[in-house]
């Protein structure tokens, strides 16, 4: 049986162009940026090449751009930084992803107060809520571009507005985003968005931070004074000119490639959709990410869905975990406010450039066969 | 002219072997760790192989090994994890790196009480100095194993038992040791050890952390509770693959790699004090890396030396830096106490698994021309 890989949300595959991209820097171009001789400075060209091209993707100026190990290090560097004497206020969404979520939690025990704008049942976040959270006291605002989970699309720049009305800065974690849709700094009114690089055909380990110029940081890692002093550490060159590259790739095609996924993406909804199960798909009156489904069978538990995948040769998540005999809900799905049924019995199907419209009847068809198996 | 690389202890090429080890997680086996299906369990097991490689080659058990983005990452997260509450006292030598000077130096300014153990001439730490500074309130004892410039071995296990004496934990920043030298965590009594996979023929941009059993350490990076909690990120999983290689292949042949650097940097040395200039080894008289030389000609500038190696096409690194018309000489070299002369003429030479001793030669030869060039 054919593999089907559904699960581009969870990490996506390196691109052939950007592993040719990396590959120089792991055998001749091997230098330290840092290195004022030829292998150095062969290496912080093609950190600085990386840079503009992130920089380009989301309409920045290159000296915006901070390399990072990974997306979580650019939202801890950006949760923290922000409350350096653990005071002040912190508005994040109840949707955020956990590496949003813990560093807030943590500055809550330490003496921040947080507050957490609640999602509608559609998963966007309430407006109303959230100008009820966004204060004159707010010091940093923190909502999601786009959600992992439901793949629901947040009024950023709306959240912006009321984060820079009450003298805040606004934190967008645009991992999920950023190589999907078209992502802009200044129509998001960001002034901090969070890249994560295996999100978007770049490899594990490498992630980026925009920070706006103008807007202070105090960095999270300190030493040798890399990236503006903003991140030290020696750069992990060849993982950065991947990334780099992955952003061109992005940067030419992210319109064609979101249309295309989004045709194959709403068959396979309609697909799934006429199986004839009690199904939900979260998120959908909502603006969405054109490769993400998130889709909950009332009566099913995911766990066993998830089973029959790996028979299947099918890979894609849950919005459930099971802990022994307790079922857990996503946080996502929980602060929705999904029916447990529903919720129960959801996964996440998503798509990527590898995905053609044969592989979506596929999967519906052995997806299909799992309902009626599980059904018997 | 053939290119020399004599700037190993900057950073070192990526091994043909580590990279055939990682290639594989750039192109099928590109799953998220995290994920419960064949491309996840795929990358799970990389993960799991490279915890037993690097643990092996430190005398440490899989489950003490943390992997994390960078050397610097890990001492941040060990010097800032051990002071949650900014107050204490802190023990740090005076030839350690930024990534933990500048945390320190961090913590100074928080309220955390941070002494500074002196170096003596032949860039050791002092003993009596560090007996001194080890108190009863010591929380944490951070000395580095090899200095990056002189190459000195520290008494590590000397340390330790005044740490542990005076009920602190040991930190050990082992990033230039790790590959060249023999190193154990239980000899050397380190309750936590850095170790950078850039300085061992694994690539920039992947470190790991030896946290002993039974030693806590609050995470610094919060989120998704990847590495037992102690370091959430979607894992580097291609390059975390590379460092295990990498390990694996300084295991089989560390001894003997080291003797025969050993040799070639010894004629190296004896060929570049015969050249006639006034010149001095710091740190010949402690023990030291087999790989290097940082060697002081009296009545030189490191600048001057290096812009000629570029044309000469060596790679190596310098003591001192020229900044405007001020010479700013290496903190090492300061801490121990080198008189200005050399100390401005300071070059740092070091050799790595490809290096000859033809290239030796060379080199001697190369910087015989420098040098007359620039007595001119």
């Amino acid at each position: 049986m054919r593999p089907l890989y559904f699960d581009h949300n969870a990490t996506t595959p390196v691109a052939p162009r950007v592993f040719s991209a990396m590959r120089p820097y792991f055998e001749d171009g091997f230098g330290n940026p840092g290195s004022a001789h030829i292998w150095g400075l062969q290496a912080r060209k093609a950190v600085d090449k990386a840079r503009s091209q992130v920089a380009a993707l989301i309409g920045a100026r290159p000296e915006e751009i901070v390399f990072t190990g990974c997306a979580t290090e650019s939202n801890n560097a950006v949760l923290f930084g922000h409350f350096p004497d653990r005071s002040g206020h912190l508005a994040v969404s109840a949707l955020e992803h956990p590496s949003v979520l813990a560093p807030a939690m943590a500055l809550s025990a330490a003496g921040v107060t947080v507050d957490v704008i609640s999602s509608g049942p559609d998963g966007v976040v309430c407006p109303a809520d959230a100008a009820a959270r966004i204060l004159p006291r707010t010091r940093l605002v923190s909502v999601m571009l786009a959600n992992n989970e439901t793949g629901v699309i947040q009024p950023v720049a709306d959240m912006a507005a009321l984060a820079h009305a009450a003298g805040a800065a606004m934190h967008v974690d645009a991992s999920q985003a950023v190589g999907k849709i078209d992502v802009n700094v200044d129509t998001l009114g960001a002034d901090f968005l969070t890249i994560a690089g295996h999100k978007l055909y770049a490899p594990k380990g490498v992630g980026a931070l925009y920070v706006r110029t103008g807007r202070e940081l105090p960095p999270l890692l300190l030493g040798g004074g890399q990236e503006g002093g903003l991140r030290s550490g020696t750069e992990n060159v060849a993982l950065i000119a991947g990334l780099g590259e992955a952003c061109a790739m992005a940067a030419a095609d992210v319109a064609a490639e979101a249309a295309r996924q989004e045709r194959i993406r709403d068959a396979v909804e309609a697909g799934l959709l006429g199986l004839g199960y009690q199904a939900m798909i979260h998120g959908r009156g909502a603006p969405r990410l054109p490769n993400t489904t998130f889709i909950g069978f009332a009566g099913f538990r995911a766990v066993d869905i998830l089973s029959e995948c790996v028979t299947e040769d099918i890979g894609c998540g849950a919005g459930a975990a099971c802990h022994g005999a307790d079922t857990s809900i996503s946080p996502v799905l929980a602060a929705m406010g999904v029916d447990r049924p529903y919720a129960e019995g959801t996964i996440r199907l998503s798509l990527g450039r590898s995905t053609t419209m044969e592989d979506g009847m596929e999967l519906v068809e052995r997806l299909g066969r799992i309902l009626r198996r599980l059904s018997r």
